[in-house]
């Protein structure tokens, strides 16, 4: 068993009851997520030891956060009660040919106010084996982006592995800066989440050819990476098809030592939620990698939690490895 | 920007949980509906400025209809706050292989009571530039045959376009009477919803050969009835393949100056709410045709929003413009 | 065990929950009632076979009702299905300083066209022993004021005891109609409820002098009306002093052979739902005279049986005898 | 009309939101169930005078049993008050991807403690012409095993139609014991439902070759069990396409007399709850058995009255014989 | 009838169930509220043609508010849709002898950073004949400090009779910067909502000898202001006894020329939700004001206004006059 | 800090909402309970490190515990995963004057398979400062009887404070056997809750003159058994007075070295839950008590902390200390 930390904001989720707009809705859900947050929870479920280094008020709507993760096996000793404003986002699940939207409230939160003054590498690293944080959490602040620099820096020095997700926001911030900084970034990084229109509108790569297939250009983006960032280990993302809000087609990528391994096509048919189907997906990655399985195991199973995930109303990916590999036995891939 | 007046009645619509049986409910969901009420909410979203004419009791229930109208920006002045009963009628949402059931409970309501002497013309047209009426209006009671007959003629008299929806519900009279009652009211109509089966069995056409597809019946259906009413600028129609409860396919036509536009095939999967879904259709029609667009984008725009219609709990299409846009530019169609 | 017969309508009562005006309600929640229901309802827990006879539309809301009367043991056979509306009435639950507040939309309902030519007497009386109607019957039509008359005509012939409770409605009727209806319908009546009020308004009897205690005006009343009607064998009526709509007070009074019994003071706190209270306590007298209880054990149980009801949602007392005991033993008693 | 008894254990079932795991679930929806009391359930809704025998304890959840039970027209005088523990499941509704999971709380239950002595079978079987029993009621205990046996044997020597749905639950009970106990009650039916697996798994049978169809199969199957039993009439079953937890394809076979008669394929989109489609289809066959319909319509109405259960939340099939008809004519087959 | 103006934010009001705590809550209330809104609301249910000056973020929640005035006919035209952060605050709904708690998170919201440059005089007090802002609306920024300030004055200018209430709230300022904003402020004001604690803690009095009753000790602080501001006319507070959570006394003061005019003592009990019950006081208040009145009678509809407050779900008192009237005519006064 | 163990089974709590019966709900509120449990929560509120040993099966159910009892920090390692059946119980809400109604569903439950075998003391035990069990565990089987026993002796060995809540449960098994091993189990205790009820009956105490004052009589008492077992250095119980099931009054007694000491009396109306009442006022006398606060103080801070569980919905007393001494401070005392 490996102890991991995750870095990133929790965010309080209100969403409206599906067929519902959030402009009549009356009544809310009240889920807990962000990135971070939901790779911590689903790993805590696969027997991981993980822990969130994040900053929240000192008030009662973040004891239900503390309850919940608690709950869910994460460690929250990490998480400063400091602070006024608590990340919030109301989302209106969509349905049919209707899709979900998100209004973030996510400014001037607590963890945007976290500088590396605040940081105590060693009660922060202790025992630690992965780091994983998302490019979100540099997209909250200047302040996040030099924390999350030094978080890199420093455990890289001490021999952590660095696990990084592009998930780019453009609601948060511009293609222009949060390129700058991901170059930045990459350069720590051993684990790497990115799709064809990161290395486009990110990175400032070409696109490959459209006659090449989805497979062969990704393969030459994640080539191109590679070379460039040595340290880069291992790449990965999902292609997603929407056919409406309800049905969606999903199949999983993962490349190391030069080759990419493809996950079965899954159907996807009346989705429950899909927000935190990349967390998913990038934990099943995680697991089966830190698991040493063989690469095309880990993208199967890493596709498959991600299209369980769609089956559950919350952030959070609350199901067993035992869980996926039934789906993944039993489960709807489609022949192509 | 216009001023629209529609007239027809206002229902409160009592509806089951999606998998319960209105025998076993417990709770019902309260909406207000009837499809001038419909037609007047959703041209609001666009930007008009509508009103109805309409009559309910003066209590409790009747709160909640002028609070819902006028919170989506519909004009209540019209409404005459007399009589005893206002129209409900209960919903058995289907799902699947089950059927949507509808049972009415609107004999003896407030409108059906309304008379020509009721009419203060000054009032109810003052600015008005078109007046909706459906076929539900007139099938309530004698006295609202008269009513309509009156309204339509003093429109004419001031100029202000007349836009009939046929919308056929046995449920509420026989189709000789209505037959009887829609030729009259035709003579005063500019703009006409009306299908295959309304030609059939309300004006007593032939049925055209079904070697003739779809398409090529409904245009020699529109022909024959513009060159009798030759008011009529301008008729349309949805034709909906019925794969399941939850599942169906629409198709939308718009007929003007001898020429029939189609649609995109629309996929609807995972549906919520079909009610409404014709009065959707019609608004949007209404909207295009006000703004001058061309019939193409009419008839894309009318379907887009009556399938955006299915997804949402209620009469009612909340949307705005841009939202149909929206699905309609990264929507769900079906090559054909 | 005994037979026990009503007549009278069958409602559907849509209720909001408490803190919601009736006009921003959302959802409802769906019971069934109606005076005489409430007692079949409430004597068949006591262990009673009993019967309602009355109409209601061929629909799935009166299959709700079927399923509802049946669950709890009351014989639906004597329910004709025909006709077209349903009595509803709409209720919105108060709460501290703020009154229940009740709508109707109970005009051309199915019972109201029942008429002397649909009584098959054979199949209504056969095996009754007792007649149970409230005043609220001959107020929904003329046809119902005959076809009570004829109904109490023959069970009088055949012996049947006959209950009346007047439960003046002024929402229904006027108070000289329906004193004139029930100086004509008393004259049958074995077992009355009727209070002060009624004897004033509907009989017109004087009031007696203020300075007499109640229980004393009170014997004075059932005192002239027992000489007047030497059929009526006992009276019986609650006091209700109303704090708030959530804290009331209670005493029940019955009259028998020249003597006032009187039961405790009940303090009723956090009520639920005083709907159907006064149903509960005529329910609870029937049992305890049919089960030739002494007098004061009698008016004991049924207030008790009263109280009881205020904690249960919906119009009728759900409650066992040896609930209403318990109660009565271990409850809420005032001293005075 | 028939009178039809069922024997077996009336379930409480738990269940959760769709999208909800059951280790988050705050509210749990309670309905009933068992196999034979959903059979009871379905009989009766299509004019069967049906009972079931079967024990609960004296108390309240049980008295929500028979509310429910008499609501639906269901004889409970053979339900016997007794014992300690009422059968309990909890049910997590699946969705998509994720399949519906079961757990059982039903060890100790009173029905387990039934024992041949506690057998009045002049009351039990008084005017009784069908037995329905499934193989879960033996898998209960061992006395249900002989309780079982006692009643198959007195129904038969009555003349009672025995019917026999082999239902096997491996949660319950060992294969072999179920095989030898159905063997040895497969002697007394009339009437069974079976499919291939119970043939190779429980009665041993070797798999027929894969290249004959399924059908195919089954009638062999089928052949060989009417040779060994000649009191066998007619066999029947149905085979499932999981495409989804949400999304399935249905087709049931009817074999009676050497001949197998096959359904439509019936497409089920949208799946609200398949728990009790089995008995649902079961109640068909019996229906349309003892009306003697020509064996497609039997085998046609009892698998559109499956996939009708599909759409309703609940065990029971609360469905009318009109209603199945309507589906099956406007329904959902698939052109093969 | 009258044109009334109010200034302050409109806040998105989420709580939660009674008896849940805010960090289990897994449903939250959607509610809008505010002071100023809530005053609004209350005064267009009295009849006038009432306006809110606010701003707003350009979004889907923001929608849910505007719905929300329209439908309770608050002229919504001087809502400014800019900004970033809608002001939010949770509810812990509390009961008997648990508080109910209040969690803010209105920092940053789109109506602090209003300054005076945004003000279009012109158009902000066309037709306006009274000005209604709290004390918390200069708690929120420094600009709308500023802006109050400005709008006062010009104000004043035009003849539009202001109405303030202190409203003081510890957690948004201190006592001291409240005390020196409202003196600056006070100056401009004709209507003053302000008691006991506002005087020695705010204005800096002196508290009066615990020998003089509260009305006494009433009467002197508000000669004392009366003749330091000679500008207020009228002055107005109530004093409640918490009993509980659930149970409060409730009476209010009015005073004028000289004289405190003292309503009934109310009982609550049952209380639903407080929130808001100031601002139903101050409606009344305005109400009988601008309605002339006599003392008394203000003074007692304010109060039962207040009281009939304390019976609804959300922050804003949504009654007739009508209803009102009813409650002070049959309602629960305590004798002294 | 100090580390609490708790000994006992943790129960699925299946609720009704408020006004329902339980024989007519259709949903259910699941919470988690048991008498240790809701200890360990308690005290985990206080900031104790708190552990529960028990048993339970290993599935879904369960994992809803585990993730309730981690979520408010109750170390959940002692907690074995083993045998089939969870511990359930059926709780119909009272209010006014309906009584709750609890049915327990907990033979053949995993704890009751529990022997001494199963004792790792070495475990167990570690670090523990304080064992708490009611007398509830030793109800539940035979077993428990044993295995409590052996661990009260253990922990006495070990120096570990023993606290024991008499806890009778007539549904559970008979006066007699729980006074012969509760006089067995009193010898090893320290902390002991036990009011006169319990001496009289299970200790067979001759009952006190009623001339006696209240706190005179249970003084007499517990003077008898200290002397008797002079190992218990306190002994502590309320004394509740029912005016209705929605209005209780409460005092807390408190007794050591010969003196008692007595609470101030709690008025608590508009009661929510008062499921685990008991549990919050011995959570908080252990808290005092550990805490070394003065004996006033202990006792008035556990009848405060009693008083506020019956606000919360569920069996725990999810508060703080801070939140019990604020509503201590500024509550609901009642003079006498």
């Amino acid at each position: 068993m490996k102890n991991i930390l995750t870095f990133g904001e929790i965010l309080v989720r209100l969403s409206s009851n599906q067929g519902k707009r959030l402009s009549e809705a009356n009544t809310l859900h009240v889920n807990y997520g962000g990135a971070e947050a939901n790779v911590a929870v689903s790993l805590a479920q696969y027997g991981y030891r993980t822990s969130i280094f994040s900053r929240i008020p000192d008030h009662e709507i973040s004891k239900g956060i503390l309850h919940y993760l608690k709950g869910y096996d994460v460690n929250t000793n990490l998480i400063q009660l400091k602070g006024t404003r608590i990340g919030t986002y109301y989302l209106e699940v969509g349905a049919g040919n209707r899709s979900s939207k998100v209004i973030y409230d996510r400014a001037h939160t607590s963890i945007t106010e976290l500088t590396p003054e605040d940081l105590d590498y060693e009660t922060i690293f202790k025992d630690q084996e992965l780091l994983h944080v998302t490019g979100i959490t540099p997209a909250l602040s200047d302040n996040l982006v030099q924390v999350t620099e030094c978080l890199f820096k420093e455990a890289k020095a001490r021999g952590i592995l660095i696990s990084f997700d592009f998930n780019y926001r453009a609601k948060l911030w511009s293609k222009e800066t949060a390129g700058q900084v991901f170059k930045r970034l990459l350069s720590y990084v051993d684990i790497c989440s990115c799709a064809e229109l990161d290395f486009i509108h990110l990175l400032g790569y070409e696109q490959e050819s459209e006659r090449l297939s989805y497979p062969e250009r990704l393969t030459t983006y994640y080539k191109k990476l590679s070379k460039e960032y040595d340290n880069i280990a291992v790449l990965f993302s999902t292609k997603r098809e929407n056919l409406s809000a309800s049905t969606n087609q999903l199949t999983g990528y993962f490349y190391t030592k030069g080759q990419l391994y493809e996950s079965p096509l899954f159907s996807i048919d009346h989705i429950i939620d899909r927000v935190g189907g990349g967390d998913a997906f990038v934990s099943g990655v995680l697991h089966g990698y830190l698991s040493n399985w063989n690469e095309q195991n880990i993208i199967d199973f890493a596709t498959a939690a991600s299209v369980l995930k769609h089956t559950i109303l919350g952030d959070a990916n609350i199901v067993t490895e035992e869980e996926v590999n039934n789906m993944l036995n039993n489960g709807s891939q489609i022949n192509r």
